[in-house]
């Protein structure tokens, strides 16, 4: 379990080498799944900050949850998750600019099913202040980090490839919620 | 299409695995690939913050080329790369504080061609302002996020590694062309 | 070793091909290696944000090195390393709201050695401050991004996985110690 936890592959492990030895099938399978699931992590940026629907419909599965906790607005389905990319007020958020910036995930797989903790920030940019100047990289207001969230996605494997089945967030504020979803990535030690 | 979009390796092809299933070289090539893909990406906030020309050089290719777009200087070819990492007002911007900081990018091979889309924040200290402390983490001003940034990385494969043909960057500001950058990660469903 | 350092498997390589190829394990061994790092440095973000000692006594070797540089407390052991997180001061920092945010990071792996090279963000949401309103995504005074780091973690393999045998860490501040840290990534280019 600890091993397990620490390492995709502990680098050294007799007794399960000689009763049940991973095949090179299986093996190719765990690292061609992770990659698949970064890219689907990384592809939600750009879906969101650009409302493409019909990308949220192919990524969620039928009955996909995102719940963003209390005080924003979630929804259950993907045609569901379609429609909040597409709707007046995230386009208005996009229309004033808008970046989601993923941190390098953690990536936990059993058979068909997968869990991913990340952070996420949220920037838009200041629409008032002073312009700084930096050499050779231009004048800007800067950008205001809006949110800063943790991140569990619950993901499964299906014919067409990875979906997410939820994704529950939380806010960085202090509290115990956010703080339960990082517990997720530390398996035995959380 | 959207099966390749969406996965690396779908989780059921019955189709192709009849007809053309990939080889373990195929697909041990393709993993490698990827991971070389994310050291290169990974590299280059280390090269930009140091102003190592001689990486930039050895990373564009002779004809590669670095579009900012409208309103910061872009370059031509590998060795002019180079000079603009080592220009009084890189160098500059580098002695103020720089920190170019890159999120979980997406990645699409094809054969020998590679497409890399990513976000990228430049940092730098904050010159004035009161100091905030944070237990155990010490005082700071913070840091001003002068720049976030579209990316669409555009390399090919060489003798000597992956190479970067094309980088293009827009600002995130709500308008039309950083938008335009992101859908390249969204295949089909852009 | 350009072409090592640019390329975990470079494209053409006649001569080692003919003369040492590496074998299947050793491909599929140098891919979990990584893939079991990136998780490594995954899960750095939630047990600092959380407090898991037990975690950080898991990954940390018994003699490991955790070196914040001049100014904020170090320490050295994987029992200090606990301690230090369940310390009223780190204890204080998570309840007004921590986040540690990490950028793609870069792998080098030299047999059972590894060398990891990232930019880290520490947040906290801002206690003062007017709100902003963004459509969609609610209201948010932000977050002050209280330190950018860089970091070098040498890693060794052990029987229970990789771990951490040193950990540094410099503010990004204009100064030489960060960028130094930074070259480590860049091979023969540094």
């Amino acid at each position: 379990m600890v091993t397990d936890m620490l390492s995709d592959r502990p680098a050294d492990r007799p007794n399960d080498a000689a009763q049940n030895p991973p095949t090179l099938e299986h093996r190719l399978r765990a690292i061609e799944d992770r990659l698949a699931i970064y890219n689907l992590i990384a592809g939600h940026p750009p879906s969101a900050d650009t409302g493409a629907g019909s990308y949220a419909e192919a990524v969620y599965t039928d009955d996909g949850v995102f719940d963003r906790g209390p005080g924003l607005t979630g929804t259950t389905g993907n045609k569901a998750m379609a429609a909040l990319l597409t709707s007046p007020g995230h386009q208005a958020a996009i229309a004033g600019g808008l970046a989601h910036f993923t941190g390098l995930p953690h990536v936990t797989i059993a058979g068909d099913d997968a869990v991913v903790i990340s952070y996420l920030q949220i920037l838009t940019p200041k629409k008032s202040g002073a312009e700084i100047d930096v050499p050779n990289h231009g004048s800007s207001r800067g950008y205001h980090i809006h949110r800063v969230v943790t991140n569990r996605w619950e993901l499964k494997r299906t014919p067409s490839g990875w979906k997410i089945k939820r994704r529950t967030l939380r806010p960085v504020d202090g509290t115990e919620p956010s703080r339960e979803i990082l517990r997720g990535a530390l398996g035995a030690f959380a």
